[in-house]
């Protein structure tokens, strides 16, 4: 019988992190630096960051804890002019479709978008239209103008926003937000970028991209807890998006002037606030050593390619360290007669403290290896060629070895 | 020259609650629970609860650690039928009023409702409308009901929500949710009852009351850290409220059926879900001992009145812990000539380890006990007869301890 920690009730302790090395695709980016679990334990209580909260009482306006100062770095970080924190991504694209968006309104997306894009246009009433990739799977500045001509068309107006994801949920891949952002100037179309998977992993500058909005993710990219994020933009769409309440009381004549519609007065308040403040410095090293983590990946893929049968779906090389492989030809292969059927991968990993991979997925998955260190990924692809030898999948790292030994 | 101690940065580590005595109005039923705490510790990377997270990918479908149990009996506990976690209690007004308020429409809520729930209204498209509070500052069914009339005389339409606070912010009054659910049923009309002073610190049974929607807030009133809440409902209003995603992309198909549109897919991720969970059955502990609350502020304020000039601008006896009183007569008098202006007051309190009234005020203010302990309740009473006899402000505590020798 096994002891397991309990928190409280039947929830267990979690230690995924300390006892594994974890390649789940979207929580590599998301783990807390040290700083950000000495912010949760120290801000943890509710209210905890309005202990000196003075006039206007608005959250980007608190000076102790420097709340007002991370949120002119963090704008000025993303090359924007004005930030706010918001509980996670999708409450950024909510607030500027809520914002741009009338009943009815089209904006276009790519047809590799995040489904939370998808649910705040519908939230706020507008339709959807996919802008579809190219054959490697890369949406570019072109056949984003062509469904915009598509739209025009059809309903005799423009789109009324475009969101596109520098890098995809699905692959990883990159598309093409710079010729994007040129497409959404000449066409006067505001361009949301979104940075889920970018902000605070590699160096975002929305100037250079001409973003009007750029979303970020704290639990995904950012190495701070859910729900957090961020939505930055121009002097311009601040005036809109982060528009001031002019509800006025019938009887008590009461207004709220100082608090954003949108943002619903306070946003990101408490351990979440904090805990990004406190990721901060460490975001701004960590971004810099990205093609460090682009190595990493490609690497681990070369050896992972060693195995017959295998496949990357993600274009390649790599820019990004999130990835899909096909294991159709050799795992899946495997998984058709094991007696476990697909888990027998997971099983294995696992024996090998290696988690993160969808458990019992043996033909299309995903992994991520952004944070692993070089031994770790020496670990990850010695563990695949093991698992392979012992289901007797040719793979041809001996004859590597046998080459390098030759030298 | 003072050590303190820095989690990162220019940020400091939070000791309010360790040091202190905190009778700050907002903060101190949001203290968290040990268990809380642990919840944060084990759970705070960012997409941490996604670990076991299966078909239909779901926040409040996931079986380990136990979301969707929890989903279940908080609606329970509530005398709901349905309820999602949340990003604070301002986000579920935003869900309510985004699915039933067309642009154009009124609401009615009462004149001392929180500007969360006029910044909802507002950003659905909403106009508010305002119930006046009678003679002693509360709101009856009786006001709604005319508030209700003169809207459909003036715009010929009835409002399309009514939303009540059941204590409000300001004084901390009960107002009549019983009455008021009463004459929402007559007009047919949906009610949202505003708990995020009641949820987690008494009972609330959302049948009894006659509420189609129950909004609660983590950070305010649930031992959770910020942003969390809840917003619960009928089965009946559930079907609208949490209505899932029928947009379709028009390339791909691809649909997402699962996703609720108002939640936008997922709602409270990681550490402040688990710390909601971890506190819940402590939460179900404490609010049978509310009278015990109620008996101690009335007991501290008992005292304080004791204090030549001292008022209480809230209703008495009290029915909660959070308070207004009135100290122009007294403590403001010291304050009109003292070199520290109304910040004396706040000094002697903190001189005394006690924090959290609004620094500098002398006027009136606010101040809430919740989850003082007995000897601290007498601590802080004491506390401020000692300012009172520093600066010869009269007081009758001395008559009561000659009048209890005599007995």
């Amino acid at each position: 019988m096994s002891i397991e920690a309990k928190i409280a009730g039947d929830i267990e302790v979690r230690t995924r992190e300390e006892l594994f090395i974890n390649i789940q695709p979207i929580q590599v980016a998301g783990r807390l630096t040290p700083e950000a679990m000495k912010a949760l334990i120290a801000y943890g209580d509710g209210y905890s960051v309005c202990d000196w909260c003075r006039k206007p009482f608005r959250l980007d306006c608190i000076k102790k804890p420097p709340i007002d100062k991370f949120h002119k770095e963090i704008a000025e970080f993303l090359g924007m002019d004005v930030a706010r924190a918001v509980p996670g991504a999708r409450r950024g694209f909510q607030a500027v479709a809520n914002t741009l968006v009338e009943k009815g309104d089209t904006v276009v997306m790519s047809s590799l978008a995040h489904y939370t894009e998808f649910l705040a246009v519908e939230a706020a009433g507008g339709i959807v239209k996919e802008i579809p990739p190219n054959e490697k799977n890369i949406v570019t500045g072109e056949a984003t103008a062509e469904k915009i001509e598509k739209v025009k068309a059809e309903t005799g107006k423009l789109p009324k926003l475009i969101m596109i994801d520098h890098f995809d949920y699905s692959l990883g891949n990159e598309h093409d937000v710079y010729g994007i952002g040129k497409v959404a100037k000449e066409y006067d179309i505001p361009f949301l970028y979104n940075g889920a998977y970018t902000v605070g992993v590699m160096p975002v500058d929305g100037k250079k991209i001409g973003a009007d909005f750029i979303v970020g993710s704290g639990h995904k990219s950012f190495a701070s807890p859910a729900p957090s994020g961020i939505l930055a933009t121009t002097k311009e769409w601040a005036e809109r998006v982060f528009r001031k309440s002019s509800m006025k009381g019938d009887l008590t004549g009461r207004v709220f002037e100082a608090k954003e519609v949108e943002m619903l007065g306070c946003t990101l308040m408490g351990a979440n606030m904090i805990a990004m403040m406190a990721s901060f410095p460490a975001i701004k090293e960590r971004v810099k050593h990205w093609d460090e983590e682009i190595k990493k990946i490609n690497y681990f893929l070369e050896e992972f390619l060693r195995i017959e049968g295998n496949k990357v779906v993600s274009e390649m090389p790599r820019k990004h360290t999130l990835t899909k492989v096909d294991t159709i030809e050799s795992f899946h292969k495997i998984a058709k007669t094991h007696k476990r059927k697909g888990w027998f991968l997971s099983d294995e990993l696992k024996k090998r403290k290696i988690v993160g991979m969808f458990f019992g997925a043996t033909k299309t998955w995903k992994l991520n290896t952004y944070g692993l260190t070089w031994n770790q990924i020496e670990y990850l692809t010695k563990a695949f060629i093991e698992i392979a030898e012992k289901y007797n999948i040719p793979h041809t790292l001996a004859k590597k070895v046998e080459k390098e030994r030759k030298l």
